[in-house]
């Protein structure tokens, strides 16, 4: 293998492939990346088994070859290079790397020893392109609700669903679950992405991103933003039927400015810290005023007042870092509210026409 | 205690002081602040036994008094707070703080179990002002080189003293060294400050300070930045004696441009993780050249050049990091590094007149 690349691409391909490369998994290989050439172009590639990850660069070869090489080591180098050619020379299963007055030569292996890497069968998959903000929007508002409890691992990954000619994207971790519309659908699809996969594609994106592609097959899903591509297989099992845990009414609507909101509530977490967040929220109908209280027995204790729209009165406790973290990803500047006693569901959404996306927080015993 | 103090002041001088309370002494009374009116002014203030540190803020006293009180919690609540007035009233030994619709009520513990705060004899004592900028610089160049090893108290500490009228201040850990000339003196000053306490000193520094007044007992020193004032014991012992150490001149001289110098010294150090960071540079005069030449004996090796004007021809191996940190605090477009021989000292510093820094870092046997 023998081909020149310029500093930028190679640095930005090398960093972003990196982050899946690990040892973590006790495979050396899995710790290096794959550098091939394909016509006129360099791939950059890294797997952790679960995830593949790969990068196009443009890349002026004379001689077409592969070989793998630490990704850290790399990575680390080419991104402190200056911006300039670098040529690349595989010697002996050597890469030799210059540029200017720097040369080094890192060890390699050869590419034979690499897992290949997964394809997915294009004719039997169902795809979508999204535009880029909603993608983004969408799966941060999803990821946050997701388990960390890898012994029910369907809880663990974000489900992607038809219901009713719609995408939607859902996750809960049994205390919290937040559902987003993304497009509308002609196919059935039902996938569970994992959280690291989605994070993953996040990462991805670049500044000039605008859309990114996504096709399933039946085990797999691929990402594909610009010139990068992501295939993650999917988790497997079944994801409950959360739809009829979701209350049709509440009894008590709130409507609040979202930024007072936040302080409010973060600031009575503040006082929540030796009670595992736990903060009681009073909706009064007469004095049109929700209060946050929180004690901290050793401490001392807090209440918060803010003025809001409100339908009926009552009193719910929450855990206050649920609601941080719900009001963190509601878009617009006012939110709705919603539950009716102490042991039902809160719902939280914006208040703009043509919601999107709602969240909901089952309450703590008080 | 009843008093009405701005959002702004208060949360300022409370989070400067909360980061030196703390409960890692195990003595709790230390992991709150003390609160104390004074004329018309509310002192907020923490100490660790080691360091105290004193904020004053404007305040409007209606009653004067005293409490000590967490200093995390109060500290994020105000932090928090909208940019308003807050009243602080203390009733049964609890802080009642309210702000608009904000109310809490924070337990204290009386004043009288706080440690009464240390102060300095004036009338014996030596001080000197000395400009932000020129105390931050030279602070940030000698800190690196002190040693964190507590097992030799003297060498965590700066060493700040009087030699032929000029106060300078110096730091080694055993492995390099620094020198800064700060200002002329009259009097003899011999006192290691430690590290913690500068590191504290620097922090206190807000966008308006323009002046640092610094005053030294037999035991003690004193900082005082705006509003804000640090004391702290110095560390008992004597500093050795370095400048008999430092070579008058060495016979292989290099100029090289420092941003160039401080890329090949980071890109040798990838290459060096696994031999301790030993990077070998080579000087040859006849090439006007200096190379780094650094060997990850599993994952490669590097070779990098930079042109230079050179004085003579030799190796030297040392540590990047070390060679790393001190590129990075010296002044300068232009550097200039000397040595002799393979075991004799490295002194680095900047090429500009009336040199005040420079730093020396002992080679690794190679």
């Amino acid at each position: 293998m023998e081909l020149t690349v310029t500093q930028e691409n190679f640095a930005r391909a090398l960093s972003a492939v990196s982050r899946v490369a690990s040892n973590k998994t006790g495979l050396p290989i899995l710790s290096n990346i794959l550098l091939r050439t394909d016509n006129n172009r360099l791939l950059v590639a890294a797997t952790n088994l679960e995830i593949a990850t790969t990068q196009y660069i443009g890349a002026k070869i004379t001689k077409p070859g592969a070989l793998t090489i630490p990704a850290r080591l790399i990575s680390e180098f080419v991104n402190n290079l200056p911006k300039d050619t670098i040529k690349l020379q595989v010697i002996n299963n050597n890469l030799h790397i210059s540029s200017g007055k720097f040369t080094s030569i890192i060890n390699g292996v050869i590419a034979d020893e690499f897992p290949e890497l997964p394809t997915i069968n294009e004719a039997s998959s169902i795809s979508y392109t999204i535009h880029i903000d909603d993608f983004k929007q969408a799966v941060n508002q999803t990821i946050i609700t997701a388990s960390s409890d890898t012994t029910r691992p369907v809880l663990t990954g974000v489900y992607w669903h038809s219901h009713e000619g719609q995408l939607y994207l859902s996750a809960t971790d049994g205390y919290r679950l937040s559902e987003r519309r993304l497009v509308e659908t002609k196919s059935d699809v039902s996938a569970i992405i994992p959280v690291q996969t989605l994070q993953e594609a996040l990462r991805t994106i670049v500044e000039d991103s605008d859309t990114v592609d996504i096709l399933f097959d039946e085990t797999q899903v691929r990402f594909r933003i610009n010139d990068a591509e992501i295939i993650s297989r999917l988790v497997d099992g079944n994801f409950p039927d959360y739809r009829q845990l979701i209350p049709a009414k509440s009894d008590i609507n709130v409507t609040v400015n979202k930024q007072e909101f936040i302080r409010v509530t973060k600031i009575a977490g503040l006082f929540a810290r030796e009670s595992g967040g736990s903060v009681t929220v009073t909706v009064d109908a007469d004095n049109k005023s929700v209060s946050l209280h929180s004690i901290a027995s050793e401490y001392g204790e807090n209440t918060s007042e803010l003025s809001a729209e409100v339908t009926g009165s009552g009193q719910v406790t929450l855990n206050s870092r649920y609601l941080t973290e719900a009001l963190s990803v509601i878009e617009g500047d006012t939110i709705e509210f919603s539950f009716t006693g102490k042991l039902s569901p809160c719902i939280l959404k914006s208040v703009v026409k043509d919601v999107d996306y709602y969240h909901v927080i089952m309450p703590l015993k008080s």
